[in-house]
């Protein structure tokens, strides 16, 4: 019981004075930004042909680490006293996000034994980086960023759906209008969302373009209203970060770690 | 009487605890968004050689249960005090714009028995995606992103109205400043404007582009005013979700329902 | 006098009441508004056949209401008491930014008397649409913007300096980097900063493209600058608009006019 | 001892009232104005065969002046009381920022003597452009802009490293989405991330597209989140600035010179 305590102190966020639980998360981090390069340099020609050696040797490596943190991590879990219960409170811990990812990092590594589609397997090694999420644990000004994103959750997804409803719409009218003229580029209207997105995002690549002036002028008001979906989901942030700079000047007055009114 | 009054409840916005009112706009939103799937999917090759059946028959459903809402909708609305009058409150409510948007989302199906010109008809089909904008009533969010957007309506008017003007005056310059050397692509000032959305807008297709160096330092005096055009609307929007803040937190101490105090 | 203090008062502001005044300002921006839509249906072809019958004759007759409205704007201006004297006070009334504006929007017409080079009469032409710059002395909203952009000037400003300073050091870091390959595309700074405008101000046209992997290293690190391009004018405007907004809450206690208490 | 005084107050910020430190400040900026402009002509085809003479002369004559200007700035140094230490504050001095450029502005002109790789000279070279950012002591909206971005770095760094998280996730997922068809252009993860920058700055080239129905879909995504890396900083420097517009407010009641309670 003492041991497991230590390794759940050591496994999570570093209490101040805590050096080993401190060096275990910068190693930690280290691993996860050395295995982010290793699997960018072996996309690279002339670094792959290294592949069957030490990517090899150090994909089994960090993998192994990770499982050992992973297993620890479950195993622990239950001295937070909000996952207490031995059976329920670890399904629940297996199931909140952060631990769902730390195993979609590993998974990739030892799914190749089970499923034989090489094609399949190369999808899901994406995952791997979604190691590189954890990191998401140590940053305070993540947290910030975080809170004023959740506190701003509802209007932000209102935008997303205008913006989606606007991207339907948008590329309706257009495909109506393009269609016929540009038959191989306005083919439906799926495809004519792929330049509605490029439009209303204003990154405009230019591969698909209007050429009907009916077509332009409806592609000169989206790409206005492009503004406005630029200038709502900053404004919406912008009073958030507002506001949570005024919540931590009230804060100051309260204990940051337990909420209780300092005197 | 009492089964009129009780349409009205249900066609409504939901009260709490009305079960029956809360599915029938469910529904009804569900109804709405498999439409524009529909429409969608029947623009895509290989989905569309069922247009002779299905979906044909899912736009003869589901225009006949918009029809039926939108005559109850009519026939029910002198329940709202504000349409109390039996011939003048249900004209005025004829012409709220939401009730014309839900005219508009059914007319393309009645209009064809009119006029024969086909084309014309492909276009009318598009106010289908009205129908999505009826979900406008149902999400809170949106209602605080319309009371901003609202309150600031004025200062988001001149913003546009001077997008315009430089619009305006940009394709003017432009026009000629490249006639002579591309008289192909700046071939008259509406033909410059399309280039002058493309870059006010920060869009940048890149079909249309300066070629002499006076057309390139113009053009790049515009991309940079167009930084302005994105800030503009961006700080005023920011400016009314900061206030919107301030007066949420202040009207707490009223009943969100009446606007009453609470003591 | 009576009649030069009318003239006046008509010419200036409408004060409420004065319908005179009123209509003569709606008929004023009519004009305006034609003379703008008459110069670009001239640049289109098919409308240009006109231009000998049609154009000539609403250009002297529009040309001619302005110079009539010009010449009492400057008799009158003595009413004003900022332009009291009879001969200095002119003299500073017609150096005013508004009164060069309307000279410079009648000047083009009476110049081909004096000077013969066709060429250079059709640039100085262009001047004609700072007649439509008019309309910013009726318009409440656009002197809220005014405003909040005057009292950040010096902020804006220093972007402004930021964005050259980082146009000019990013034209030539990319024209070390490309010239070699590209001898003709980054052919001298002033040709690499067409590429660093267009990429700071995210328009990205796409003509001019960096191909060494060096160049398109810096190219990325210019293009996330860019965002902080966006980023500053706009938290620069926002916070203005939120004092704005304060003022305005406190200003309500204040005459609009005269800026004394108001009991 | 007086001489080293008077000179470290020249070459400082100027106080008002000292009419000598301030025309050499403006002495200073033109000549560093200048320096930049002779440079970009050097590169323009047309200006550079005068490069033997007049490039020539004008490049010894301002180096000199500045490398005096640095030798009397490290001399005097000390009177500051920051650096009153003999040695020890002026090697501190020395490693300060502004000093670092200074030193970076003059020694690409003494390196020729030492190395011989003119390729490595021409890059040095560049640095000449640090002289420029001299400017910075001069201005003081620039002061409120760096105060700001200070106050805010955290978070800025924070949304910096969610921009590369998500550049790195976005070409390796486009790397193997697009991989297969286009193996040309999306021939390795850091080949891809050229892209991957195009899209989440908004810039879009176009020189690089996904073209799969997947790699499209993914484009989009990554498209719709680089909305989000504009809104947050704009949000966080917004907040910075309303927090700057408030802090100045109270500091009226301080003396803007010394920090000390005004009566």
């Amino acid at each position: 019981m003492r041991l497991k305590q230590r390794i759940y102190l050591i496994l999570d966020i570093p209490k101040p004075g805590d050096r080993l639980s401190r060096w275990f998360d910068i190693f930690l981090i280290g691993l996860i930004f050395l295995n982010v390069l290793a699997m960018i340099a072996e996309s690279v020609e002339g670094f792959d042909y290294l592949s069957g050696t030490f990517y090899h040797w150090f994909e089994i490596v960090s993998v192994l680490i990770f499982t050992v943190e992973y297993v620890l991590r479950i195993w622990t879990c239950t001295e937070n006293p909000r996952y207490g219960q031995t059976v329920t409170g670890r399904i629940r811990f297996l199931f909140s996000p952060m631990v769902v990812i730390d195993l979609l990092a590993i998974l990739p590594f030892y799914l190749p034994f089970v499923c034989y589609d090489l094609r399949s397997i190369r999808a899901i090694r994406l995952f791997r980086f979604f190691r590189v999420a954890k990191v998401a644990r140590y940053s305070k000004a993540l947290q910030t960023l975080g809170r004023v994103i959740t506190s701003k959750k509802a209007e932000l997804m209102t935008t997303l759906f205008v913006l989606i409803l606007l991207l339907v719409i948008a590329s309706t009218f257009m495909y109506f209008a393009e269609n016929e003229k540009q038959p191989e580029v306005f083919s439906s209207i799926p495809a004519a969302m792929w330049w509605a997105v490029a439009t209303l995002t204003t990154v405009g690549y230019g591969d698909v373009c209007p050429i009907t002036p009916l077509g332009k002028f409806m592609a000169s008001i989206i790409a206005i209203l492009g503004i406005g979906m630029f200038a709502l989901p900053t404004g919406i942030l912008g009073a958030g970060f507002v506001e949570e700079v005024q919540n931590s000047k009230k804060a100051l007055k309260k204990c940051p770690y337990c909420g209780g009114d300092l005197t």
